[in-house]
């Protein structure tokens, strides 16, 4: 194992002024997954589960939204709420017991609420409550996504070293070319958002600027 | 976001010494996940893909394998191989091609052997070839386990940063208690498996001394 | 292939009558799941789609509901609806476009309701939006199922040939011992209806009748 | 619930010769997925647990994978095959043990043999040891799907009331149009064959006749 004694913030900003890898591009079909952007995350002062690393991220996740919109595609908001038992969280929900906890995010509660600075059209847009990490785990997102021919994903949201990065994975996985937004994903500490930018980086997706990914969408035609 | 100077290395030390999650624990009937301990990954000198982190590693992974199938419990190897084509490997191996690239791994090539060193029952054992980063994705491991009564998951092998990792995670939201073995998990590079390490200690998983593990093994009953 | 002039009623009361496979049995830890006993289904006379086999099918779901609420296991009720697009149905939802049509059962509306002589306890059970047939496809009741150790599925609702068949299939694919409660199964006709039953019965479950699975549940000690 | 004293051969026939559904149709990029025609199901006269349908069923599958072949389309070979201790089998495998029995079919033997009649091209072809009934269940066919932008399947191979009916629920279920070759697919027992072919034809496949799909793959042009 190779030794290193720079920072994982370092070590991204060498990838990113120097990257090694090809891209994996754009292909015809893409959507867009806005993950877990709801007040437990984003509500800084009133939650303690919240942060913010870039302050414009909403306004960047809203300008992709009405992107993805124009062009017909899908755009998908993703939350995590729970049952009243939080038996739906599962394992997942038994290291701490305080409001605070996942498990007390609990569906209808203002925690699971979306952020009020999102522009969500609640009839157009797939929204999708999720209760693991990736939003791809047992909910409708591949079916959707096949229905539409779906190829490519952008994700946004958070946190970048916890639903973001699992997400990523995921939709490799399901061979989707993945591209993450870098300025639309938070974390509440720099070091595992530096990390897991670097780990998707090289193994799982194009993490580009979100100005990118607008220029892309906007001069975007539909495929046939 | 909280800035730090520190690396990944060291926050991952602080986390250890001192713990501030409760653990996970073992339940009632554990299965042992042992990650993609082929050539590619374990021949170092051999080929440019593979590492070594703790030197003992695959003893340890040894032993564990010979505990659980002590107490007649599943041990799962999973490898990574692909068709001439590559197709499977999807657009995971499309950045590159060369010798080493992912994809070309083929089915039945010495980079897709499991290492000479590792003790595997080939007809008792579950062993799994997987093409993408997690041993659950699109293989059967849900139902094997499912029929076992499967609670808890116990992982090693590699990398830490990529494949343990994918796997910990769906492990984890597929509602098993889910434990790494810390010194049975490898990676190329210190800054993502101590990073890595950081995160599954902190979101998904138990991260224990394969001490711990071995000693948990041997006063082990099964449930019944 | 053997011919018979046989109608499916008649051949699955011979199967009924002289059973020739072991049972299957039930496990250590049964779940309930009603799948979609909402009013599209269930209120003959002002859905077309409804339909109704055996008159007393509601009375029994409750029965079983509250004798698997008594032992403190999941009960699962599922229901199918879409967004207004109906794109959630996907190409299921393409063949026909009226009010009747499945992908125009919208959520919040009439047809999405569960049916009024249903016991529900909507904070204690597990209630599922599911969009296709089976009732694992993409939903969480994998998940939940693992936390709760399940390892046996009892299936009520309709309809027989369609939803029911499908979560069979589901659940016996993951290694649940699978039960249908023959009297809380319905269908629109027979003959599908028989013929299902007949196919459950010799491949995927036992097909019991629901004084004995409510037998089952009035003696269960819930495994420890 | 309406009765009828009509065998499922006379109410499958009924639906054929006067279809009120809408074809789903075919979509941009098919794929072809042969269903366990593998010697201890085709063998007949060797293995009792063999069958025969249409005497050119292999004939007709040969000539449609040699079409999506000449097309640059994926074709899949699925076969059931388990390990010595049968446990991938599951609760599938506990009914009966007998030499015939699902989970004494193992790996390497000539039970899970493809047809010597079947022209394969192991290199080119995705073959798949799946082991359950459905060809989705667990396997990478998903991932290979969506690397191949597939959104029709067409399924052949066996049984209708088994394996077939499973794959065509869920490839209906995962979004993708779905085509059953009438001639291609076989039973046992023709009351399960025809009621699964009236199921499908009225819920989830379009059921045709084998020369129309050859006749479209003629003529079908690649997407691009």
């Amino acid at each position: 194992m190779e030794a290193s004694n720079k920072t994982a913030r370092q070590l991204y900003q060498e990838v990113k002024a120097n990257p090694t890898r090809k891209r994996f591009g754009f292909g015809r079909t893409p959507a867009l997954i806005n993950i877990d952007l709801q007040k437990a995350y984003t509500c800084v002062g009133e939650f303690v589960t919240a942060y913010q690393t870039d302050p414009k991220q909403l306004d960047y996740v809203n300008q992709l939204a009405a992107a993805f919109r124009a062009k017909g595609l899908p755009v998908v908001w993703t939350y995590v709420a729970y049952m009243d038992s939080g038996e739906d969280a599962g394992v997942w929900g038994t290291r701490t017991n305080t409001p605070d906890s996942l498990q007390n995010i609990k569906v209808g509660s203002r925690r699971a609420e979306f952020d009020d600075k999102l522009d969500i059209d609640r009839k157009r847009d797939v929204i999708v409550n999720k209760r693991m990490a990736s939003a791809f785990h047992e909910t409708n997102l591949g079916s959707v996504f096949n229905h539409h021919g779906v190829d490519t994903v952008v994700v946004t949201g958070g946190s970048t070293s916890g639903c973001v990065r699992a997400t990523v994975v995921d939709s490799l996985s399901r061979c989707y070319r993945t591209i993450v937004a870098e300025e639309c994903v938070a974390d509440k500490h720099e070091s595992p958002h530096f990390a897991n930018l670097y780990d998707m980086a090289l193994k799982y997706a194009d993490v580009l600027p979100v100005a990118e990914v607008i220029a892309f969408m906007e001069q975007y035609r539909p495929a046939n």
